[in-house]
């Protein structure tokens, strides 16, 4: 059946917005002065972000959740690496949805916290809230960093489909559950692969906060480092389109999983 | 089949007291003086309400665990909003064991932890254990944060049962599991949305402590902080009823999942 | 098919050493100087307890993994409420292996933690090792949370055994995950009603261990608080008794998920 | 059917570097400066861990993913004890495939962690992100505390195996859940008895990075520790064996299970 592209555009906007939100929603609450969440580690920022992937697949699973500009690509590699028909008119409705539900998601994030960005005087911890920036900066080596941790999502999320096969049968009642791996994986990459540069992993969910971010009209802003902004786009891109080619070779037997 | 009210009643009192103990329980640990989870941080007492829902939700299957007013109004506007027949003489039922049962979990709370409510100089911890209250004190954002975090609650929720279906077919061993991605929801929503107004998200959790700390006898306590009072009562009434509204069309396919 | 009742025995006393190995051993880990989880914190605990229910519950499924007196109690509750027929028999194999098990396992940590209790000065962290003790001593107030707390895990068990049913019949591959709601719970629990007295919420978890303490050659012990013994000996029986009784009614048509 | 011998290699050589990277990655997280995760505590480093044995799970389906020499030599003993045939030529490309990928996964964390790694002064904290080292150095405290911990690590994966049964019959869609229960199991055994060494509880992911850590270039490095190297690979491999030997008579029924 061929899926409703206004309908897979409905549901990546939604779904990456809901990502978004609660994604740079959990940065703000340890970064930002005033709040509950105030210095609660980077361990909290690590589930806040898996479980913004949770709830984001939940309300976009019309569209397989992609939510990430690089798992799109990447799933377009594996299909063409693999010779499976791939639906050329899917790839402008993916990714204009990431990123415009990207931005929506980033306003409402700064409306949630807005007497927060009002008080706090860093520049930094605000544009921290909605962007990522290097610990050391390093084009070459921040680029490396970006593209290991998505091939490491987009690899294994490719594991995911895989092992689950292509055609669903859940038991009902359980079937939300389907969203957990993920979550937990997105979990495990930011504890494990976001130190040098917050992981990123995703153009969509870094370059549509920084627009939010250089549009809003937030209080005491510093830059949007737009020096920065190519590398967790770029870096994503490539390490999802390595993960596509190399995932149906490198994991064992995954056709016969697929199958 | 009609559903029993005096078993709603029961099934909705017994999860929301279950839910009220645990979740003022976590709160009690982190910020009362001689506690072993004293200074605990804000991700144990995200857990703490995280699972606290999973508690409640597992006794009280019987009426489909709402356990908040949010989420009853939430799923009365959906039905509305979708033309299905609501019974309106379970609205009440509904609303009063949920107001009635967070009152009984506060009070058991209050047992659980009286040596340490007893103990605490500040009044402000006190109250805090009960019902939440405002980084920034502000009626207008405080009022937005709320409305966004229960729009979030209701519309995930909403998406949890569009993709479980209506009827039930869990492998029996694994049902529980049916509770927990809700629990991980509102561990998300806490740890991303409850920077600001500490998270309601849900008016019953909110007034019925409140309700509680005026009536018990609590040594040293301070004002009930009335004055706020009205805010997570309306802003989660508020979020939840739009979430019930908007879901069913911004949800892609929700219709085809339920069906 | 009435249970061997040899297999039985060995099936609880492997689990509780288990559960009471790892238990322990978290506390040891966050309590006892030079260790790399020194200082790790309650919520660290917490999980670390909620794991050891894991573990243990994997390796006890043949005796449904009670691990814990107070669920054999109010197990024992629940079937004389209820009218169901109860091998008695059981009952002091179950708590014979219990209790064998919390001493083995006890045992069985300080081995792994041996030279951390050597060079650890502070014979109150030894002992908070072993076994439980109030932030706030009160024989009355202590007795309270105890029962309140080992309630709340007997209830919730007897609502996920509802749930379930009688007969298990899950995907195999998945099996396993049956053990994480108790888990899940007890995680819970303990961040929420183990401040004021640290959950023993376990006779055996309590006594077994604190046999251990008084028995073991640990260097620089000191004494091993026989006064507060009995508080988590019999306030968990208690609540576990009551949860049993109250359950089948206070769990809104438990008897129709049983059935 | 007869696996693939080719494939089992790659599917446990890709699935352990999966597991080195993101296992050594927390911890570079947490001890190298400079890194968002810089000093976020031993939980951090526990869910890591966890999730690095999830995702290594994942992505080595087909060699059932023992990503472990000790869990290799585990199911050994136990199908030798249980007289079952055992595959001889399938033990060297296991082992040749873990320490290799073992070897792969550190690179790649180091490359990820690269200018971490030069700004770092402490040699120590270098080595560390490769390898384990003890608190408090003593060749047969150390050993005992790997043993058990790898113990349980086997005794419970047996545990899983036997409740899982032989045949995998897992709703798709929920398929890739089936690798949370070890995954939590290694949360918890680092949390409980990680402590005094470190938890290796695997020869390959200790000695893998050691050799990597002896090979690479890094910046500032000092010595490998070789002196401290046979006890993360003797102390695994006599707890995973030792489980394997009692296991099938120790976990009650287990032969019941998996019949």
């Amino acid at each position: 059946m061929e899926p409703n592209l206004g309908l897979v555009f409905l549901s990546e906007l939604v779904g990456t917005a809901m990502l978004v939100l609660l994604g740079c929603g959990v940065v703000a609450n340890v970064v930002l002065k005033g709040n509950k969440g105030y210095g609660g580690g980077f361990l909290m920022i690590n589930f806040g972000w898996g479980l913004a992937v949770f709830a984001g697949v939940i309300v976009s699973a019309y569209s397989g959740a992609h939510l990430n500009p690089a798992v799109t690509f990447g799933l377009l590699a594996r299909d063409l690496a693999t010779g499976v028909d791939y639906n050329w008119a899917m790839l402008p409705v993916y990714l204009a949805a990431q990123f415009i539900g990207a931005f929506l998601g980033a306003v409402l994030c700064w409306l949630a916290y807005k007497q927060h960005f009002d008080i706090e005087e860093d520049p930094g911890a605000k544009l921290g809230t909605f962007s990522t920036g290097p610990g050391i900066r390093n084009n070459g080596w921040n680029l490396v960093t970006e593209i290991i941790g998505t091939f490491v999502l987009v690899f294994v999320v490719i594991g995911f489909s895989a092992q689950n096969g292509v055609e669903a049968d859940v038991p009902a009642g359980l079937a939300s559950l389907g969203a957990l791996p993920v979550a937990l994986l997105v979990v495990g990459i930011g504890a494990s692969l976001g130190g040098p540069t917050g992981y990123a992993i995703n153009p969509a969910r870094d370059l549509g906060p920084r627009i939010a971010h250089a549009l809003l009209p937030i209080k005491g802003k510093g830059a949007s480092d737009w020096s920065y902004a190519w590398i967790p786009v770029a870096g994503p891109i490539i390490g999802g389109i390595l993960a596509g080619l190399l995932a149906p070779t490198a994991i064992a037997g995954i056709t016969g999983f697929a199958a």
